[in-house]
């Protein structure tokens, strides 16, 4: 059991802002949040799921929508605090704990908020090892727990309760709704018993983004090669580098969905690379070829710092290093493929794991 | 206390199609589930309101959305059932009885129908005392009785459960949740005590629509002539008689929009009279000049059967005669008029009571 204080919050939000591949919201905002609990809280328990009783409650903790709203629409904590109470209240039963429904800048640490606030801790474990831009896609999907009920709440005071035939119906309602609410809502959803959990759950999602943040930290402060201390880390692929030349987005039906242009340098001079991303980084092409796709995680880093860009702050002129690391075993089987795979989002790609894509085979 | 037979549901849907001024739904769907039940459960008992005890608990039963869609997604019920359930569930209290939202074909008759499910009887009121167009237009708003908690359910299996900060809001979020679930839903909401309930709701609604549709099967059979017998007995007014020349419609943010042109025939010879709707008929024209609009009632009927015709049926060729029925006081109010007025439907018309626009002055 770690005891996750504010220098961790600070190594996870950098290192979970990697792993939401361009999503998940602004890892500074989220950041702010969590911070601002442990000082008024102390620190926050981060559990292994083997710690879960079988019979207990865990409610995963979530924002959802465009995160490009976010950056203007700053949100207080509070809601995803009334999101969860609403659920607890509507099952009549409590949690045990909470846990990010993925990696990503809001959604890795607003978790940590809601544990704060109702005095349980966090679980090592979520739904994605990295972000996606839909609800149902989840590995708690692959394993038939049902996103609803599910409680939703709005900076104004709105709420909803959600209860839904399958979880591709909670995306297609939930989605309208965060809209009318303004572009995002904070949601409690995927509650499940801890013996379902620990079946459904990635694990240890929370804690390879500390690591992360942690070895980027260590890294600048021993002055070593940033970039190679991240790859070493993640099983991760150096995939270009070279500055942004184009950003082309489009506020389409709930997502922040675009195209970002990459003139390479250094080595990959000569070279382009673009990026399809929908809230997150998906299809990474080099001089027209697929090189990375979902669901790896393709991450946008600045050159200097290796810090993630997320999609939203994509800007001409940045430079930028592009590594792909390979995602989580549950989502390259058949049925993870349908669920999370290059076609569900339209891209004509057959999924390649990013190993064989880069290591040649 | 009036038990309500097949017979009465007859009278009443006709009645209350009239009431509903082109909107609320088809009467002959609502028709036929309240039929069903009376013949599975037995006549259903009408209250007065005078009949609630303060402290019992009033759930009015809706259908939300587009009547258009209804036709061609023909409801079985239980999803009016199961919202109603879901309410008493969330507010875990049972209802003393439920009442229609709104006179109209399928919001008149689908109370009967959760009357019957649910062993109670239907109280002879509603909140509007004809049909409008969207959710917060009852008068339970102008009484400070919110909309939430709300529930609703479409015939997928699909529910929600909504507490919003205003009534309005309800409107927002439902609306949207409407068009994703396939143009139609079913809800219960307005949820309130016994005494709120008799202070707010518009009296005799249902019993007058009984009337209606009683008159007129009783001047038929008597050969006496239908209009006259209508215009009796609501204190209406003839404004307009001809053939329909043409119907636009569009489904725009889940409504039926459109506007009907009829020209005159008989006395009216000559002349051109323009209905715009938005679900129901809100401005009536004659060669340009508003001679009817909201809140007052403005019913197109068969020339011939004196059967009104709602917004979704109404078709080139039809004779039609046009009627305009005083609205409830409530409605002639300062609020009342911001609530319903012809201004918040866009149309830059002074409302005026129909006893003066046609009586003169």
């Amino acid at each position: 059991m770690l005891k996750v204080n504010k220098q961790v919050i600070e190594d996870l939000a950098v290192g979970a802002a990697i792993l939401g591949t361009g999503g998940g919201g602004d890892p500074y905002i989220g950041k702010l949040m969590a911070i601002q609990t442990i000082e008024k809280k102390g620190p926050i328990e981060l559990l292994s799921p083997y710690e879960i009783p079988d019979d207990e409650l865990i409610i995963p903790s979530a924002a959802m929508g465009t995160p490009t709203v976010l950056i203007e629409k700053i949100p207080s904590g509070l809601e995803a605090i009334k999101a969860f109470e609403l659920l607890e209240r509507y099952l009549n039963k409590k949690a045990f704990a909470t846990c990010p429904a993925e990696a990503g800048g809001v959604n890795s640490t607003i978790p940590f908020v809601v544990a704060g606030a109702m005095n349980i801790p966090v679980v090592d474990a979520d739904g994605m090892g990295r972000a996606f831009p839909e609800l149902q896609m989840v590995s708690f999907t692959l394993h038939g727990i049902r996103a609803t009920p599910m409680a939703m709440a709005d900076e104004r005071g709105n709420s909803l309760v959600f209860d839904t035939i399958d979880n591709m119906w909670t995306e297609k309602i939930a989605r309208v709704v965060t809209i009318k609410m303004g572009g995002t809502a904070w949601i409690a959803l995927y509650s499940c018993l801890g013996r379902q959990f620990k079946d459904s759950a990635i694990w240890g999602t929370v804690s390879k983004a500390i690591q992360i943040g942690e070895t980027l930290r260590d890294a600048k402060a021993r002055g070593v090669n940033l970039l190679d201390a991240l790859l070493d880390c993640t099983s991760g692929y150096l995939i270009f580098r070279g500055k942004i030349t184009s950003v082309e987005r489009a506020n389409i039906g709930g997502f922040a969905r675009g195209e970002a242009k990459i003139e390479g340098l250094d080595e990959f001079k000569g070279k382009l690379m673009t990026i399809q991303f929908q809230n997150e980084n998906l299809v990474a092409e080099l001089d027209g070829n697929t090189i990375a796709c979902v669901p790896d995680l393709i991450c946008i880093l600045d050159s200097e710092t290796m810090k993630p860009i997320t999609t939203e702050r994509l800007r001409y002129g940045y430079r930028v290093t592009v590594v792909a690391l390979p995602c989580s075993e549950k989502w390259r089987t058949d049925e993870g493929l349908k669920l999370v795979g290059p076609k569900y989002f339209g891209y004509d790609v057959e999924y390649r794991p990013i190993e064989k894509m880069v290591g040649g085979n």
